[in-house]
């Protein structure tokens, strides 16, 4: 055995933890994006063998945004390197705070508070957002609307992503929501400030990850798998947590 | 630190071997099967974000079979445990072979000539036949056909899966070619008998890989990320070696 495989043997001692969404034509999407059209092509009865086409917008299910989503001239999905998919993940769980204010802002305190509990942040890390709003998939109420129709969805403040990304170093960030911005954010500033910053940094994020409470806030890795479609903005990912 | 994050230290210091051919709409594919379609469906220009619609057929570029591509009421891409998509991987070294000789089979006799030297193949690996045969990606002769027409390419021998996954409990084949068994067998037995066997058995392959020739015959991993879309027969996917 050699020392990579000896770690392997580690990992699978390991706890998986599946952080992704199964894709079909019905899951929750951004209003204006496409749904999945799947239509089978070959099929075993008449061919010997089952092939499908898929048509789908690259932002849909769990997925990476590439820096190119937002900022042009940036990473696209197939230019990001290859060693970022595979990451140690720090989980901020503010699953409580957002049930009681579903309009919750991550900010710089609640990275300090949670460095207070368990350390630095590590460099070349995955930060994630653990809202417990993955549990609104299933209903497809992902926006939380109120009677008048307003938005109520919690997100990443500027602050902390700053903070993590410039004095932390990490590499990325994920969260269970739509956006990265909470809604207030939104309506406030006129548009996505949060995601336009971390995609600006040439930096990567995965959104509508799902699981994140059964991940520790610190001592697991994250592997982040994708295909490697050309010059994409994004595209759906497999997102696995191992964790003691 | 974990003993997980540690492990992550170690593989960290491995080399990381991109075994993905990256996809475009160019790229050799199986004669009946639709090319990628994309299409860019909003802007940052105009939109402020950049979005596209892809349209692929599920087995392209390099990709996963499920067991469910050839074998009815077997496993589907979002049923494929996600344990099994890190594994050890071995390699089967036989480009010079196939460089003499391009009808080349893989045999169980080679799986014990490896053996002889590296020792067992490990039960809940992966295991790789490199032929060398990614050369030809770029020229898109994946088929190499003679003055007559025929195609000669490599393949794997039915005898050689059939120790692999019986006599050692292996969880997953892959090759650099479009088909797991070679030209002449598909043309002398009139199907893709040793690809049956495979998933005929609720295991999963992984074809076109690429740069196989980089990663030692043991001692490395390799990790399959693939998104988790339902139903799926297979999947465009991103595998990735990691080895001292």
């Amino acid at each position: 055995m050699s020392e990579i495989t000896q770690a392997l043997e580690v990992l699978r001692k390991g706890r998986f933890v599946d952080l992704t969404h199964t894709v079909h034509s019905e899951i929750p999407r951004f209003g204006p994006f496409p749904k999945l059209v799947a239509e089978t092509i070959f099929t075993v009865e008449n061919d010997g063998f089952f092939v499908k086409k898929v048509t789908f917008p690259t932002q849909y299910g769990t997925h990476i945004d590439a820096p190119e989503h937002f900022a042009v001239d940036h990473l696209k999905l197939d230019e990001i390197p290859v060693r970022q998919l595979v990451l140690p993940i720090c989980v901020i769980h503010r699953e409580e705070a957002v049930a009681q204010n579903p309009d919750y802002i991550v900010t710089k305190d609640d990275i300090l508070a949670w460095e207070a509990e368990n350390g630095r942040i590590p460099a070349e890390s995955f930060v994630a957002f653990a809202s417990g709003w993955s549990r609104r998939w299933e209903s497809g109420d992902m926006e939380n609307k109120d009677e008048h129709g307003v938005p109520h969805s919690p997100g990443w403040g500027l602050d902390a992503l700053k903070f993590l990304f410039e004095e932390r170093g990490i590499t990325a960030v994920g969260h269970e929501t739509l956006d990265t911005d909470a809604s207030s954010d939104v309506i406030g500033k006129g548009f996505l400030y949060s995601e336009k910053y971390v995609l600006d940094e040439n930096k990567f994020q995965v959104e509508l990850l799902t699981n994140l409470d059964q991940v520790p806030s610190t001592g697991g890795i994250i592997l982040i798998g994708v295909p490697k479609f050309q010059g994409m903005p994004g595209f759906p990912v497999r997102a696995v947590a191992i964790v003691p």
